[in-house]
Order: C-alpha cells, then structure tokens, then sequence
C-alpha cells in the first residue's frame, strides 16, 4: 500500500494543531464509552447472522425452485463484515449471476429469484437503481435483494452493483482486527453529521469509512489526520489510480482505478468532517458521537423565530412525486437554487434555504431580509455606444409613460421603472412553471398546483419532517 | 492639422445611426432661432467691450500708480474671443508680469495691482485657484483679475494660469467665422447637462468646446461625431502630443503636448454628449439646447415622493466649511461614496445617492429600499482550513450566546449573529467621523455636529439649492 498525498501545508497554518495522543486515559475511556453504545451485542451478532444464513438458502431454495443452476448468493454489506452499528437490521444480498448472460436476463431472472425470496418474508417494496430490486422485511431486518453479474475482473463490471462483492471482498481481507475502528468513525461522521452518500447528504459511505480505517490504520489516525484536511486530498490505497479528480476528497477505489469512492462527498461535508474532528482533537469528549435530536418546530415555536429573527419566511409546497431521495432530492435542490437566484436576480435579499421531501409532501422554505420591496427598480441598459442595443433600450424607456428615471450611469444607460414583482410571493407565484428550473417529477407534481405560505401561514404545513429539517437548518451550530 | 483616431467600429452596431444632413431646411432653421436667443446683441457687445477696455485702463492705471513699469492687461476668456453666451458677463483680466520674477514676487505684486483696480469695482472678493486672485463686480459684469507670467514658450509655463493667454491664442487664430458654432456647441452641451469642467459637473469646458469645433470644422460636424463616439477618442489637432491619457476623451492641447485638455470629462458626461448628440440626429428640435428648469422641491412634493416610490430617504446635513465648489465637491463625494460603500457592506441596499454643498449647508442624501434590516445578520468567516483565521472565528462565534448558528457554506464558516446596526440611521451617525471616509475641511465643519432626516423630516431642509438638486436628481431623463 503506498502512502496517500500529503496535504500542503505551511508552517504556521498547523502550528496550532497538534494530533490527541491516542492511547490517553481520556481517549481510550471516551472510545470505550462509546463502543458500549454502538457495537453489536452477542445476541444481535448471532440473530443477524441467523438470519443472513437463512436469506441464503432461501435465495438457494428459489433457484432450485425456478430451475436456476448457476445462481450464486452473497452476503455483502456491512452486515457481511462485522461493522454494522448496533440496531442497524439492513443486510444487503446479492443473487449473482454468470456474466455470459444479458443484461435483461440476468435482470429478469435475478428479479425472478427475489420475488420468490420475497414470498417468504413479511412484506416487500420493488425498488430500483440500475436495475430492479427487491425490498423486503423479514423478522425485522431490511433485506436488500440484487440481481447482479459474477464478474471475475472488477475493470470489466457490468452493472454498478457488480462493484459491491469486490468492496466487500477487498474490506473483509483488510480490515480484520479494526471493525471496532470502522464503528467509531461510522458514528463520530453521524456526529458530524457527514455519514450517509444520498444525495440528500452528499457525505461519506460506510465503504469509504473502511477505506479510511485501513489506509490510517486507526479511528484516532482517521481523525488526527481528518483534522489538518484541506480540500485536494488523494488516497490511492493500492497504488493503480488511472483517472484524476476534483473533488475536495479523492480515495481511489481499490477494485477500480477509475472510480472515486468520495466522489459523493460535498465540499460542505469534507470541511464538516475536517472541522469536527479538530473540534475532537482539542476538546475530546463523546458528545462528538452523538448529534442533537431535532423534533419538529412547534406552532409556537415558529411564530417566535419569526418574531426574533425579523425576517420574511415563504414556502412554496407541493405534492409528492413519491420517488426515492435519491431521485427527488437532485431535483429538489434544482428548485431550491432556482428559487434562490430568481430571488436575488429580483433584488430580494436571502438568508437560508431549505427543500424537503418525502412521500407525502415536498417543501422549499426560503428565508428573506423582506418579502416586499419598494415599487420602483433600477435596470441596467447596454453601455451608451453599443447599438442598436443602447438605442433599443433608450427608446423603451424614453417612450414608457411609467418610467420614473433615464440616466447614464458608468457608461451605461440605466432606468428606473415600476417593479415587476413588489412581492416575493407574487414572483415565485409567477415563476413556478416557467422561469424556476425543475426536474421531471417536480414539474409533473407541480403542475397539479402549488401553494405558497408565508410567516405564521407556515404552520399551516404539518409535515413533521419539514418541521424538524426546519429546527435542524434554523439552529445549526458545530459541535 | 491631422485627422483624429477614428473610432473603432462594427459595421452593424452602426447602421442605424445616419448623420443629419446639416444643410436641411429644419437643421438650418433650428440653429437661426437658437442663435437668436443665444447670441449677444449689438448692445451687449458693445457694452462688454467697453468695460473690457476699461478694465485694461485699469490695470494699467494701477501698475503706474504702484511704480510697476512691466505689467502688460491681457484680455482672454470667451468675451475676449467672440464665443460667449448672451447675458454671461464674465471678463477675465490677466495682469502679466516678466518671468524674470519669482513667484512669490509675481504673486504678490499681481495682487497689488488688482487690489488697487478693485477700488474702482462695486465689490470685490478674494478667490484662490494656484494663486490668490480677485473676482470683482463692476457695473453688473464679474471680473477675475489674475497675476501671471509673461512667458515666451508654452512648455515652459510657471503656473497652471500662464496657460490662458496661450490657449485665447490660439483659438482665436482658428476660430474666425466659426464663433456661431462654438455658441450653438455650447448651449448644446447645457441642453445635455455636460457643460462646465468643474468638479462638481466633470463636463466640457469652453475651451474643449471651441476645440471641438476647430477639429471637426462645425457644430454639426461635432454633433455627428460625437453621436458616435466610444470612449477612446484621441483628438491631437496640431499633430504633437507628448503623453498618452486613459480618459474617455482626450483632445491634446495644442499649446502644450502633455496635456489633455478633455481631462476633466468623466465617462457618463462623455456618454450624455454622445447620447444627446445620437438623439439630436434622430429627431433635430431646439428642446435639445434648453434643459428643463429644475425649480426646488416643494414639502407636498417630497411626501408624495416617499409615498410614490415607496423607498425611504435619508439626509445627512452639516454646516458649509464655505470653500470654492471645485474644493468642497471632491470632499462631499468622497463622502457620498464612502456613506454608500458603508451601507452597501451592511446589506442596505441604495437606489441613488446625492451630494449638495453651498455656502449656507452640505447636505449627503440616499435613497434605500428600506431603512431598516432584521436583527440577524450571516457573516462569511475563512475557510474551513485555513488556520489560525478559522480556528478564531469558530471559537469566537461558538463562545457567543448571541450566536444564532454556526455552520459551514462552500467550505467556509458562516455564523448568524446579531445585526450591529438594525436601522441606516444608526449606521451612519456611528460611522460619521470614524470610517467614513472625509476630506479635510468637511472634517472639520462635521466634527461640529450634524442631523441626519429621514423620510419627511427631509422636509426640515430648507435650503432650496438641495431642492432643486434632489428634483434633477429623481426626475433625471434623457431629452
């Protein structure tokens, strides 16, 4: 394994740094305290591990039933390599395949086998990635169930779940002995809030924690290390890495020269994780572990960060379009940054914006200075001496019994004419369904109506998802 | 005489502009009855020559009667040259001493010798521009007696004034039969609002005028050209220009290669020159020689105003440190800037903003879209990684309990903390006479105090320049 780039550093930026000593008394109670909280017990280890041996012979009794004879299951996911977090009950397993099949057979066959797995458990979803899968309970775990290609060389995979065995394979051979590592930092990310690839999080995937855990060799070398990150870090654990990136954190995959594992990882989760784990560093304690709850706003709680904060709240509600976050959160964000830059464009001053979504009710929230403005605005025309642009824009304004002011102003003809929107609400009113930027399923829900509430109005949304989204983005403080 | 540069030019941003054909009935009838209202009688003339001439008596009288054996009266100026406006009784007396005399001498002798004509006048001030020098009025003409060398070589000038005599010189050597024209030019460019090279105007002055017309050849030659003018004009009419200049316009001084004589010209009056000159082509009418009157604002008209544009008004008033316009107008927009920028950093958001100085009071005016913003405010600390800077930040900001939140956006710390300043009012009286950036003798007349009025206690200012001022400046329209 070769050493991952070291980070650019000048002197004096560290010199206030200096990495916790990890074998403290401190430290090692702190770990210990949290570890009771978080690993597995006996009991958990041994129902899971019952259980993941019986989703396997039923996915080998469903074959066999469906005349299948080279269907190979494989438990994968943490479940798979001991570092799953205490009541976690996701076991993830695969129905392979031999990869001289097509993709449609392979998808139809394997899709087969789960559905007949599917008969035996308590309930099941059909869920969709790449291709089909099956969701199902069954005893109270959530079970996972693939169809994928057995592929012997990972260069060559053919669908991206086809990756998985070969990340279970190359952590299980790796990491023996530091499961406990994985779990610290698993739950210290939760702290941070950075744990979880989904778009919503945009933070770091327990395949990725693994990596960490075996490229620094600890949880504390993770974290001291963590501590002094700045964007542009390159870890390339076997040394093969056949791509560049440019994303603040780059962590080759070991099954895949070309594949960034922390492509996921937003700029926002790097620096969250890299600050809370300097935070760590200086003032250890196991409050890191463990983020604050966030139970939903209450009626009167909103109406006094209202009256406190002095500020316009809106929010522009709309139904579901029932797809899973990874589907409605891209376009949700979509909206929620074109709701921001028509704002701005418009002259309205934001402070935060927020989208929610589940399959109930989707919300963009925006927070402005103030939710009127005067009915006058300045608009700036082409620069006097560029026609005919400078003679068009003259001329409309010259001829507009409304204008209340012509003027050159750097150069540039500028008027002063009646605001199109005095409102924010009439703006997004206006703009949802033309101007605003939308994904497929927004715009689809959206065009089944929309409505628009302001300040206390915002008690109105019952959904108690958005309320606690709401306390989370309002109160967000680092640990 | 060399051409000038012409202007850089894409055929298609010009097509739609035509010249005016200058010798059209319209054009022609136009100009007669402008310069009917513009040009001297008979009388005037006669009456401006005769004081001129005894005015020279003066002088010389003076210099006898103090023993001064080399001063020679030199009449220039635009009553000496035939290109003054009707009813502008301004006559400028050079009193010329060899430059064989030091400057203090010349200084103080030329005083002397205007100090002794001005017992004759009806009354008499001092006024300072390099030297002292004397405004007098006599007989309903303003008179400026100034001390300067008698110097053979224009390159060798020993005071900004010894130009003077050069420059008369040199234009009415040129301007013969043409003296129609640099009257139509001038009363052109107050049709525009762009004459006057003043501080407070930064526009054309007399002498560019009349340059103008010696280049191009006519008022209409001017009017054409300037209709297509883009910043970078570089005129050099006698081919000798020694210095290159970055203003818009640059006519280099016949009489001295290193100067440009369009210096004072800021980009917007360029571009109204060219904006006036455009329009006036498209549609000829003599309304583009006689701007609007702008009587002042009366208390009814301000309070409909606010109620109108629905912005709220705000004036800082102080007293007058009683200096020449060309010395107090740089300082009061030094000051009018800096108020902006100030406000500007503090999230107000400024539709416009006014300087106004006269003798009696100074008066900085804004216009904000409100006047007062919510109590939070979100304030960009460094990056996440950039160290002591963050590490500072987060622990100044995490220790505060009026912190609203802290947390990180594009990979910097963000806190929401309290506004300092709630309402414009606030921020300025704090701001005035510690960040706001002031020139000396406004220092000075605002360390005695000022008021700041908002919104219709505007009406409080009684000073009807302000008020004409403000209404230029609201209903400011392009002809």
């Amino acid at each position: 394994m070769k050493s991952g780039k070291k980070i650019p550093s000048r002197e004096k930026e560290y010199a206030a740094f200096a990495p916790y000593d990890e074998s403290s008394a401190d430290i090692l109670s702190i770990k210990k305290q949290v570890l009771d909280r978080i690993r597995p017990g006996p009991d958990e280890r041994r129902r899971l591990e019952e259980m993941r041996s019986l989703l396997i012979e039923y996915v080998r009794d469903a074959a066999l039933h469906l005349g299948e004879t080279d269907v190979m299951p494989l438990a994968v996911g943490s479940a798979a390599r001991s570092t799953w977090l205490r009541g976690n009950h996701d076991i993830d397993i695969f129905i392979s395949f031999p990869e001289t099949l097509s993709k449609e057979e392979m998808g139809t066959r394997g899709y087969a086998v789960a559905a007949e797995v599917a008969k035996r458990a308590d309930s099941f979803e059909d869920r969709h990635s790449e291709h089909p899968y099956l969701h199902v309970v069954k005893d109270g775990f959530e079970v996972d169930l693939v169809p994928c290609f057995r592929i012997a060389d990972p260069s060559a995979i053919r669908s991206a779940v086809d990756r998985t065995p070969f990340h279970c394979r190359f952590v299980k051979e790796n990491i023996k002995g530091r499961e406990d590592d994985v779990l610290l930092l698993k739950q210290f990310m939760k702290g941070a809030g950075v744990y979880g690839s989904e778009v919503r999080n945009s933070g770091f995937s327990g395949y990725l924690s693994e990596l960490l855990v075996i490229y620094y060799g600890s949880f504390d070398n993770v974290v001291n290390a963590a501590a002094q990150w700045k964007p542009g870090i390159v870890i390339d654990i076997v040394g093969h890495a056949a791509a560049s990136f440019d994303d603040p954190l780059v962590m080759i995959d070991p099954t895949d020269p070309k594949r960034n594992v922390a492509a996921a990882v937003s700029l926002d989760k790097f620096a969250a994780m890299a600050d809370h784990a300097r935070s760590f560093a200086r003032r250890p304690s196991d409050s890191f572990f463990f983020g604050k709850t966030c139970p939903p706003l209450s009626d009167a709680e909103i109406v006094s960060l209202l009256r406190e904060r002095g500020t316009h709240f809106l929010a522009v509600c709309f139904g579901s379009p029932q797809k899973a976050d990874d589907t409605l959160y891209p376009q949700l964000f979509k909206t929620e940054r074109s709701i921001r830059e028509i704002l701005r464009i418009n002259e309205f001053q934001v402070l935060n914006t927020l989208s929610y979504g589940d399959d109930a009710a989707c919300i963009v929230w925006v927070e402005l200075f103030s939710g009127v403005l005067p009915p006058v605005r300045l608009k700036e025309g082409p620069p006097v001496w560029v026609h005919p642009n400078g003679d068009a824009f003259r001329e409309k304004y010259a001829s507009r019994a409304d204008t209340y002011a012509l003027f050159i102003e750097n150069g540039h003809y500028m008027a002063e004419i009646p605001r199109p929107y005095r409102t924010a609400k009439e703006l997004i009113a206006a703009k949802t369904g033309t101007e605003i930027a939308l994904g497929k399923h927004v715009r689809e829900v959206l065009a089944a109506g929309f409505d628009i509430f302001e300040n206390d109005e915002i008690c109105r949304i019952r959904s108690e998802g958005f309320r606690s989204a709401l306390r989370e983005k309002i109160f967000r403080h680092l640990s």
